[in-house]
């Protein structure tokens, strides 16, 4: 047996932070994403009757984005009915069904665009959007029992297979942007049949280690063959991808080789090259890791997309052997840069999140045309390269995918993530009802009971961030010391009641200093949740604002934009009019507003800072 | 009367830190520049038989590019013979002769490459190319006494004035780059022949002011009428030459709604637009000024001939009304923002003038071609466009004209620089000699012995950054107050000895808390001097180093370098691991080394950082 993540099928949200997005999720953001997919003609597009000269032409991506769209409906549908949704997928799969080549072969750009041009372009996306087409089939039956989308994709997936793995007949052999390889993994998990996991564990295998059909580029990571890896480079979405496949192949084969490399992987990117906000892939030019340390704050690229394929590598880390470091990262990601992609109200999309906005910045080219290049101020309802929208609506649809892992002996019960919730799961034999109560991330305290769970072991993911913590066991303090980052429980009882207490309290962050733009600096968090300065709430020149290293932080509750705010005691220069003067130090006292960085720019454009000066 | 500063050649460099300049400048730098443009074929370009498919095709700034080397030249004749030099001059001047026109007009890249275009493309630099060869005949007529240049380019100055002024023929009617303002204004006060400075007049009124011919653009000025513009605007060099114009122009005319123009448009600048080094234009779009507190330091452009021309323009300030404020500004330059410009031995230059240097932010992009721009870490010998090298060349050999004012009453004596060196000059009828002996800027003593000064006010610049002061006179503590900047004595005897004491000793410099990018740092400053780290003494992410504010300064002679240098108690965050942890605020303390801004990167290529944190 292997550790395995539970479904997010066996955890209902029932209350607190994440029911109210799954909600927003549901109500507002599939329909606004639907609606504007529908407008840039990428439904329309699965008729595949679009012909040169006529308008909306297809993007090799559309198929990803819808299908993404798909599997977002399909997680939704697991859990109520919703007839509205059901029949768009419907239709959609229908027109898949129609559309789809007598061999299996299905994509719309290269049934319409560029017919002659099948598996010959690497970096066309072809088996990108195949991966993506086979996560929403399996994401539907799952959801609906209806099998019909996903022996389409099998059909497809045996085609790749021939043509990929048989044949070797395609014009390269692994793709330009992963996501395949995750993809088969899941299609072999829902129906058991070993050649898709073969196929995924060919992809991975033949990964740089195939320079003869294609170049070796560091941009898609197929610089070398990825046993041999050991940075984080290129393109990170496509990065993270890749580490999530082969992390279910690391899983699936226990394949040492891959556990060094992947271990490796995640190391790099954790402590050297994420943003505080768990944002990854810090420049624009690629859409790229760069460099250890290189994390700049107002050109930060940190698309949201990376951030979840950050939780996902993450996620599936855990699998490998559990770890509260992983559910750590998969809480930075969730709370920070994954959130803030998406606005308050559930309509529009940030596709990069910078971590500081000086809008002063856009505007100095007074004299002269410049092409600088900045993050948007505004998130916005689509994007021409829409990857993101969807991604968002999938991952917060299927977020209870990242509560529990059960353990290899079947006996221990990983708690990776706190959201009020019931699970009904299996731990070996036994059916397990666990629920828990809590107003995380605003509070520390998660009251957890479990049912069925004599004899076995819960294990309780303990934050790094959490100074200290208490565990209750049935209302006796228990005396616990986190191993691999778990406060571990021997169950004596057939029901328990825990009640943790992790410490919420906000406190500073401090970087390496090896991190140039951040030299001096401070983030504030509580909890898992990063905060930051808007100049909405605190004026202009932000940077300038320094917080007393005796903050004196209030915590407060702002219901304009549904969040916990924290004011802290702080400084600003005493103004004078000189450019330069000799230093006088003069400082006048100041109250900073914080609030938690996912929900900047939801107000009005103006600039924001999350690293702060102290003092 | 109007105030005037005292000429270059009533005064002789005797000795210390300006005499050593001087010395290289004639010895190293002079030949250096010359043979680089021989090479790149700019000299022979004066010959004028350069055809279409030839190698080394003139650019149409390759005037200017030569006729500063003359002027430079010039300057050098002007203190002793050299043969070699003046050979080189005739050569060129026979050279203009033979191949100007009839009718006066002489330019290389209008003779040679499209001689139909002549005066019909305005940002073509047609003007300032005939300025700069205005501005060296003079020179050469004044060091040499032969008048064949002047004469040539006083009837090319004729001819211009006849197409722009007389029969506004041309197809522009101001010019894209100016120069030919102030250029004309010196051709009228070295002939007398009031014409030049009336087109001179006619090019400033003109200005912004004649929509119908060209395109109001506040890259070059002509957004709008000179005397309404109020802040600095578009490519820095072009301004503050137009601005040296317009300050020419309104002490000659006493031309009132221009000095109101000047005052505001210099108080902007080194209020508002300035780096501290003196260096301005922060952007490399259109190597322009940007807008208020715009002044980022990695990427600062700050080109050598901005900062020049912001030393031409203060020193032409102070002859409308003297001021201490513009020697101050004058001396910021020359000891910071222009010499960073030439290397220490004398043979390369750099065009853009960086605040700081983080060479690890141009590797960033590993995995994309990425076409991002960063200033140099190493001086050149010679560029495309290489308006730098000669300004400076002619600069440093010409330095002496703005040691001293006669004020217009004919009475006081503005001493605006501390150099040592011999004066002989007029002031009113009275024969005064004025000597200087110093170590300035090392030392703060300046002592200085005037002749023939009796009944006459000597006027001493207090530099604003020196906190204290003291003039004793024939060894006598005067008590003075200083007004508009400078200690007034009173010359009571035919000669005195005054000796001023100021204070140079280090102290930290704040920056006005509006400029983002120095937020929480200082720069240190020695006398005029401003200092930085370099990477080589004190090793990597100079960030990270924040400065004691008890510094226990200790200044020191560094014999490389020729410099003094200061080390400080300062601190560095102590190291650890992780990318993020909870604020421990753990230091170390450690040594910081400062070197003079000016000498940066004359050892080995590396980091290098101006304004430090500081705690």
């Amino acid at each position: 047996m292997r550790n395995k993540n539970v479904s997010y099928k066996n955890i209902d949200i029932t209350g607190g932070f994440w029911k109210d997005r799954q909600d927003l999720n549901k109500i507002v953001t599939i329909y606004a994403v639907r609606d504007r997919f529908k407008d840039t003609g990428r439904f329309d597009a699965f008729k595949c009757d679009w012909t040169e000269g006529k308008p909306k032409k297809p993007h090799f991506f559309w198929d990803s984005d819808v299908a993404k769209w798909m599997e977002s409906a399909a997680y939704i549908l697991s859990k109520e009915r919703n007839e509205e949704l059901e029949k768009e997928v419907d239709a959609l799969v229908d027109l898949i069904e129609k559309n789809q080549d007598e061999n299996g072969y299905f994509n719309i750009y290269f049934t319409v665009v560029e017919p002659d041009e099948r598996f010959t372009i690497r970096d066309a996306h072809e088996l990108y959007c195949a991966g993506h087409l086979i996560e929403a089939a399996v994401a539907y039956y799952e959801a609906t029992g209806k099998d019909k989308f996903l022996k389409l994709m099998k059909k497809y997936a045996d085609y790749i297979e021939k043509v990929f793995k048989i044949e070797d007949s395609a014009e390269f052999a692994t793709p330009g942007h992963e996501e395949i390889e995750l993809a088969l993994v899941r299609l072999y998990r829902c129906t058991g049949e070993e050649k898709y996991l073969n196929l995924s564990k060919h992809f991975i295998d033949s990964r740089g280690a195939r320079g003869d059909k294609e170049e070796l580029m560091i941009y898609n990571q197929s610089h070398m063959p990825v046993r041999e890896q050991r940075t984080a480079e290129g393109h990170s979405v496509r990065a993270c991808y890749l580490y999530s496949g082969m992390a279910d192949i690391a899983a699936e084969f226990d394949d040492e080789e891959l556990k060094v490399a992947l271990n490796s992987l995640f190391d790099n990117i954790v402590n050297r090259r994420m943003y505080v906000t768990g944002g990854i892939g810090s420049s624009h030019h690629g859409e790229a890791f760069t460099i250890d340390y290189d994390l700049p704050n107002p050109n930060a690229y940190a698309e949201t997309c990376a951030a979840i394929s950050l939780a996902m590598f993450a996620g599936r880390m855990n699998e490998i052997r559990p770890n509260g470091k992983y559910g750590d990262i998969v809480e930075k990601v969730i709370y920070n840069g994954f959130l803030s992609g998406l606005s308050l109200d559930g309509k529009s999309f940030f596709y990069e999140n910078p971590l500081e906005i000086v809008r002063a910045d856009r505007t100095r080219n007074v004299s002269w045309p410049a092409k600088e290049r900045f993050p948007l101020t505004k998130r916005k309802e689509v994007f021409d390269c829409s990857c993101c929208p969807p991604n968002v609506t999938r991952f917060i649809a299927s977020i209870g995918g990242y509560v529990y892992t059960v353990g290899s002996d079947e006996n221990t019960l990983y708690v990776n993530q706190y959201m009020e919730s019931v699970s009904n799961l299996k731990l070996g034999d036994a059916d397990v009802e666990i629920t828990q109560k809590t107003n995380y991330p605003w509070d520390g305290k998660v009251n957890i009971t479990a049912k069925g769970m004599k004899g076995k072991t819960l294990a309780l993911r303990i934050p790094a961030w959490s100074e200290e913590f208490t565990v209750e066991i049935n209302g006796k303090t228990a005396d616990i010391k986190p191993t691999d980052g778990f406060a571990r429980i021997e169950v004596d009882a057939d029901e328990i009641s825990a009640a943790l207490r992790l410490d919420v309290s906000p406190f500073f962050v401090e970087c390496n200093p090896k991190v140039n733009a951040n030299a001096g600096r401070v983030a504030l968090q509580a909890g898992p949740v990063v905060y930051c300065l808007e100049e909405i709430d605190n004026g202009p020149n932000l940077r300038d604002i320094s917080i007393s290293r005796e903050p004196d932080f209030k915590v407060k509750w702002f219901d304009e934009l549904g969040v916990q705010i924290i004011e802290a005691k702080a400084f600003r220069t005493k103004p004078f009019d000189e450019l330069y003067r000799r230093a006088q130090f003069e400082k006048e006292e100041c109250k900073a507003v914080f609030i938690p960085y996912f929900a900047f720019a939801n107000r009005e454009e103006c600039d924001m800072l999350v690293w702060t000066k102290v003092e």
